[in-house]
């Protein structure tokens, strides 16, 4: 009789929960979709330090271009206002595109996507980036960021 | 005397496992390192199937560059193939170096690195990648690679 109410339960909470991969991954996506649309947004309105809110704010954070690896939040907004925000740069408009969310564990996912910048004379860059999100008590954050450019 | 079995075998258990973080790290990292030396390896050895062994063997698999984003593992290494194997192309001699291996879960990690390589002139290019890795029966695949060059 035990083992049977035991079978039960067990039948019930896999019924209830489902597997992991299952119940975690919509949420995990729409997230992190979040966290990227505040990204542009925030982009588009010359807020850096709101674009910055999406990485992790940790001498951890790693931010590599080209042959270039950028270690930590500072050193990378740094990067961010010398390329963008110095004399004779703008920020422009930023879109990102063919965006591919995969939740790789429940704190954890890898983000895939293209990025266009359009100036205010019309030139346009692009290129595409991988990130890798992870989730913290304050929310889902940035931990790496490979972007590359258009040659 | 039951529950002070079921707590002495607990306690077992804890100091025999260890947290998950704690136990399951290291293995991974080997498992991840072995495969990348596998692959500097067979590059080595001018071996592009031998090295494009360690991608995982699917359409699903991704590879960033620049601009361009190819998808599955046969257009990997074609692009693979073009590139270091035409007419006046050459494989050279692979090298990475500062490997940073990060489980992010029993199943996935993520791989950050630079590339050297050295032609038969002397000519040396040199970059940075990112890796995300997957366990799969047959082995730890990367999934996703993202390579950028020195501009």
């Amino acid at each position: 009789m035990r083992t049977i109410s035991l079978g039960l339960i067990f039948t019930g909470l896999i019924s209830i929960l489902g597997t992991p991969a299952q119940n975690s991954g919509e949420p995990v996506r729409l997230a992190v979709q979040q966290v990227l649309e505040q990204q542009q947004d925030a982009w588009n309105h010359h807020d850096l330090e709101g674009f910055m809110a999406g990485y992790w704010n940790s001498p951890e954070l790693t931010f590599f271009s080209g042959a270039k690896a950028t270690s930590g939040w500072q050193s990378t907004i740094e990067r961010y206002r010398k390329a963008y925000q110095s004399e004779g740069r703008e920020m422009g408009k930023l879109e990102f595109s063919d965006l591919n969310i995969q939740p790789l564990a429940s704190d954890a996912a890898l983000v895939r996507g293209a990025w266009h910048l359009t100036m205010s004379d019309g030139k346009t860059t692009h290129g595409l980036f991988t990130l890798i999100f992870r989730k913290f008590p304050d929310g889902w954050k940035i931990v790496h960021d490979h972007t590359s450019a258009a040659e």
